[in-house]
């Protein structure tokens, strides 16, 4: 397995290093570039963090002569099937965002952190050798407290502002929570207009990005109202992660580590073997990382869209995780964070119910100590709090709390009310304040 | 072409005559329907305006012997296929609604003016010898103008506040803003949950509550925010237009009035004869004008559910409509109104055009006008409010504004951006102030 694992590694690096020796950046802008969309230095916050990253955001002049898509992974969902495309420097290539603009007018959605880094990149890739297309964004507040309908509200506010019609297309820049307010009003907005993911995050670009799943927070639970909506395709230009802090980077590494203990043992013990890679940003186990989370992503979509069974089992660890992150307030934890705990909490129940051996356990625990990851809730969450909340989780049906516990072997989970209470309590004595 | 609409008419008579002689709403309540879910007297207000409807709006305490549905009419939209039950007193049929309910929690959205009078009746319905099911109700101020995010948040409260999952039915009870509305927060709760119309005026019997078009105004255009989603059934209980106000019947007048012109010219000539009838509520005549639209609408919709093309034909009047309600500020006028206004403007253009003959023009001012409808916008809507409010209607592509607009003989039109823009100038001189 580790073998395997191994040589898909490989293969990862070497159109990763094919990559680094084509042509990079040239500096001077093509005459046909119109000078509004874009400047011929990177804005002064990309510029000054740039010192400290791998790999430049400053906007490319010029795209590669060679693509450099190292990976393609398909969702398969019939009519709404689109492409996944991983690779460093796919920013750089105007011709593979563009085509899958639909219409002449794009609407950006990105935030005030992700902005001055890949906002004028972004339009750049949009409008390069395209001067039919007009490009407008709304800049909103970086956080989770704001995935709100205020905030929401003004993206459609941009939106009619800006004159735009069922033929434009939405770009998500940004994070889960820009991917998922972005999705939601791409399926709102004139009951629906065309949308494209480009995840900066690697939450987002393992999990929240692709599959469809949009939505909003209300103040009494997360991602309440929403849409399933599906994007044009996602792009997944791996060099984002190198402006990305080491706390966002671990959060993401939690939906990673999922994709192991809910289907994939061979993942997870390449995991195993190589978080600190993963933790160094090492580009090879990074591309291998996402290439791999999102193919299992994909898989469980394309079996069950809407999540009438199979692709609950992606939550893992995300009840306990979503009680953690409603009762602490949204943005005091990062989602990966609050999951992290909450998937030690199920693999601690799991074990107490005997559905898994104390080996699953203890390793569940120690990848995601060893990725620096919370591995209990914080003080001050208690047993009430995680009831209450608990009770209003999505995955109540007819007043039955369902849970994604393992099951079996490492790889195998099940999404079930059918289990004894007096585990669920004891898990939660365990891990909370009374 | 008449005695082929006659014929029907009559059929539409026989079917009404055998629900008038079965048994109605006796009066004694069976034992087992718990007290909560009814009373055993209607409310105050139901109770006043009994003395001036035909139909008494009071619960019904028990079932008909035999089914009162006189009509079905099939929406075929794959597996989103759902039935419309058009008959006097279906609400007297608890098990009719009932097989539409999927889990054991409902919520009733409607507003103050139609809670008074069918939020019982409902709830009756809903839990007659179903002691399973609870039903909770949110009442929503009455009218287009609270069509908005604020008033839709009050659902999702509702919602949330009872703890409501995913094995949940959202029940519309009211006209085409509570539908509009509520199937816009059914499409969005929880990402999706199941849905029932139940349609109290004309308007909504005979259009918005068909189809799945769902959605809320933005201050700045109509509809501008919502979803397509389907409902579970559309359940038209015709003596729901009892208590209906003359304007509002009109109002709903102007769309039957659309579907003659655009594709039934059959149907026109019927309701050229039989407008009489319709406006002094003649059961037959209701029953079947609401069947034959529901079935014109269902035909367009089956084969267009996404609005690519031949859908945006019901919209004929609706772009100038949305100009005159929006300028005015909605409220002012009924959508319905606006609609009538909006299709003379429409014919006067097709003429302008030179594309319908003036007989074509002539009946449709006249039809809308026997109808006692606005045939031209009020007073102070000028043509920069209709230009302005125009270039953000959702059938604006890539600029520009496309038009349903009437062609050849009765019953056919065209959706076009392909015409005279001076037909336009001219229309909009002709009727709005400078």
């Amino acid at each position: 397995m580790a073998a395997t694992a191994s040589s898909l590694l490989a293969a990862a690096s070497v159109s990763t290093s094919r990559a680094a020796i084509s042509p990079r950046r040239p500096r001077a802008a093509p005459a046909s570039v119109p000078s509004s969309s874009r400047s011929s230095c990177p804005p002064l916050r990309a510029r000054a963090l740039r010192s400290r990253v791998v790999a430049s955001a400053a906007p490319a002049m010029q795209p590669p002569a060679v693509s450099r898509v190292s990976t393609v992974v398909d969702v398969d969902l019939g009519d709404r099937s689109y492409p996944i495309y991983i690779g460093p420097g796919l920013l750089d290539e105007p011709e593979l965002l563009q085509r899958h603009v639909i219409g002449k007018r794009v609407l950006v959605v990105t935030n005030t952190t992700v902005a001055p880094l890949y906002l004028e990149k972004v339009t750049w890739a949009l409008t390069y050798q395209n001067p039919n297309v007009s490009v407008e964004s709304v800049v909103l507040p970086d956080g989770e407290k704001y995935k709100d309908m205020d905030t929401l509200m003004k993206v459609f506010d941009k939106a009619i502002e800006s004159r735009l019609d069922r033929r434009c297309t939405f770009v998500a820049l940004g994070g889960g929570v820009i991917g998922d307010m972005c999705g939601y009003a791409a399926a709102s907005f004139l009951r629906g207009v065309n949308f494209i993911q480009i995840p900066t995050t690697l939450m987002a670009q393992v999990d929240s990005s692709v599959g469809g799943k949009t939505g909003i927070n209300h103040p009494l639970g997360k991602n309440l109202i929403g849409a399933f909506y599906q994007p044009q395709c996602v792009l997944i230009d791996t060099e984002t992660l190198n402006t990305l802090p080491d706390r966002e980077l671990a959060s993401g590494v939690a939906e990673v580590v999922k994709y192991g203990l809910i289907r994939d043992a061979p993942f997870f013990e390449w995991q195993e073997k190589n978080m600190a890679a993963i933790l160094a940003r090492e580009p090879s186990a990074l591309t291998y990382a996402i290439k791999r989370s999102c193919e299992n992503k994909a898989e469980v979509v394309a079996q069950d869209e809407r999540e009438g069974g199979l692709r609950a089992t992606l939550n893992l660890g995300h009840t306990f995780g979503h009680a953690i992150e409603t009762g602490l307030g949204y943005g005091e934890w990062l989602h990966g964070e609050a999951v992290a705990a909450g998937t030690v909490m199920a693999a601690d129940m799991s074990y107490r119910l005997g559905w898994i051996d104390e080996s699953i356990q203890k390793r569940t625990f120690d990848i995601l100590e060893q990725a620096k990851l919370p591995v209990a809730p914080p003080k001050g969450v208690t047993i009430e709090m995680f009831r209450n909340i608990m009770a209003v989780d999505k995955k109540v049906a007819d007043g039955l709390l369902r849970l994604i516990l393992l099951k079996g072997p490492l790889g195998g989970c099940v999404f079930t009310g059918e289990y004894d209470r007096k585990a669920l309590d004891e898990t939660l004595r365990a891990f909370c304040d009374n």
